[in-house]
């Protein structure tokens, strides 16, 4: 059943033990929300513990000491930013029929849990975690407020793309009335590169290829690359390469071609208004958004690049 | 003397025929302030227009395109965001001493103009433009809203340094019920660069120099180096590239040492909590806040480098 904030408050009022499961591989969003909602459980005298299938990644690790670890046999069980249960990952043999309340701000057309919370305006899950904390009137604390900005930061890149609303200013106002770090955490989250991370840039700049006056932008993520870093990065330093071409002065599409198997190639593309980035990567099966999508190709690299090249420059001209 | 923003908007509201001054070498406050305060003025049926001493970057020719170029014999002369009558430039000769309001949010000791509004927590003088503009009650468009947004995130660094407030996410909430183009704002503000800016980028990561296990990262910015760029890269490449070594992981206090002449260097130190960059940089006749400060040094490289690393190195080991 699809819900509403209101609704949300009230089954979380009314039950107790909670068990709050994040997605795997998870970020900021889906640890702000599961934290934030812990902190906001135990202090209404509940209580509650946040699980995730995967590690959280040492820039992530404040948000967990948020809270207090407590261990209890869980009755309740809660899904954050979770859009579809394979996301789970592990988590879901043992949990995903069990899931009581899902709290997401995905296009979820996969409704697993008996009831959904799912506003697919908010720039972030957080926002909603935000709303019921409101309608709570729960106690929200500097702690609390550092997770739910966190899932905020993380989702709209600090503001910057596109899904960020007056609301999502609005709340973080609100928030940043809380005693936390918040130019710490956008260090961390925004600013703070590993070594590995700028010696893979580095690699991926002196191999970007460009086409059709440094209009196109190609980036290719082959095996041999990443072996190369293998041990000197961890697989977080792997995110967001895809915004790389884009960011070249110039560049109206920018690709990211990231080799997962011998012959399997993901491809991420990226696009400048008016190119629809969406309906390139849909030629070959994929999809998603007009600036982002992506697609999966299988064939041998020069394969790839054969297919792709001539679709990226027909869509350049398409719209010259 | 030192007004407020009610008595500001009561100066803007009685007089007309305004000329607005931008501080030289400009940035996106100093003319979202211009251009946004331009536009308030025309739209409220006075006569204004905007000036810089130095041309406006083409990231930031948007700007310039939200108001009519107006002729007319200024009467009224209004700075804004210029802490200094030097800061003028060539302007000063002609209409520094003549400044009826001056709009500011630095700490300005110099008190150049016959009334003075300056917030020195306004993280913009862009929000200061907003609250005259709610004052006067002035009908704000898209056009307007995007100048004074730019100006903000400029300042912010988009949301993210630590001179963000509850204000400052609050005012650009307010802002953003405007339409304008955020996203392709913050794409010329932050994502995009120049080729040229990403080459000179990777020719500093390949020379930058790490000291005490990887805390300490020094960035030379030589002559020779430079020169290498030169026609490659215009003066806003070099921006920001004071903040380079302190974005890696576990640097804590990081350096840029710029060349100005065969025997002068402009050393800019960014430093991690608690090492104070001011009393660092104190040491050598300069200043600055605790987390970024810088000062000169005359002399040789060799010289420079052997002045600066065992400070340097003093200041982490006294806070360890």
């Amino acid at each position: 059943m699809i819900i509403d904030v209101k609704k949300a408050a009230e089954i979380l009022r009314e039950n107790d033990d909670f068990l709050i499961l994040s997605h795997a591989n998870p970020d900021g969003d889906t640890l702000g929300c599961a934290y934030g909602l812990c902190g906001i459980l135990q202090k209404m005298g509940k209580r509650a513990r946040a699980v995730c299938a995967d590690a959280v990644s040492p820039r992530m690790e404040f948000l967990r000491d948020t809270v207090v670890q407590q261990n209890f046999e869980p009755k309740t069980i809660v899904s954050v930013d979770v859009a579809d249960r394979k996301l789970l990952g592990d988590l879901d043999a043992q949990y995903g029929d069990k899931i009581m309340l899902a709290i997401d701000h995905h296009e979820s057309r996969q409704l697993f849990a008996q009831y959904t919370l799912v506003e697919q305006n908010a720039a972030a899950a957080c926002e909603l975690i935000y709303k019921i904390a409101v309608e709570l009137d729960a106690p929200v604390d500097g702690d609390i407020a550092s997770c739910l900005y966190t899932g905020i930061a993380t989702d709209t890149g600090c503001f910057k793309y596109s899904n960020t609303t007056p609301e999502t200013h609005t709340i973080a106002a609100k928030l940043m009335e809380y005693d936390f770090d918040v130019s710490g955490i956008n260090y961390k989250l925004f600013d703070m590169k590993s070594k590995g991370r700028l010696e893979l840039e580095q690699a991926i700049l002196q191999n970007m290829e460009f086409f059709c006056d440094d209009r196109i932008a190609v980036v290719w993520l082959t095996s041999e690359l990443m072996e190369r870093f293998e041990g000197r990065v961890d697989s977080e330093d792997f995110n967001g390469l895809a915004s790389m071409p884009r960011q070249i002065e110039g560049v109206q599409l920018g690709a990211t071609v990231k080799q997962k198997g011998p012959t399997t190639f993901k491809v991420s593309v990226r696009t400048a208004e008016p190119i629809n980035a969406g309906s390139v990567c849909a030629l070959f099966g994929g999809g998603g958004h007009a600036r982002a999508a992506g697609c999966s190709i299988e064939g041998s690299i020069e394969f790839v690049r054969a297919k792709l090249l001539p679709v990226f420059e027909k869509a350049l001209k398409a719209n010259e």
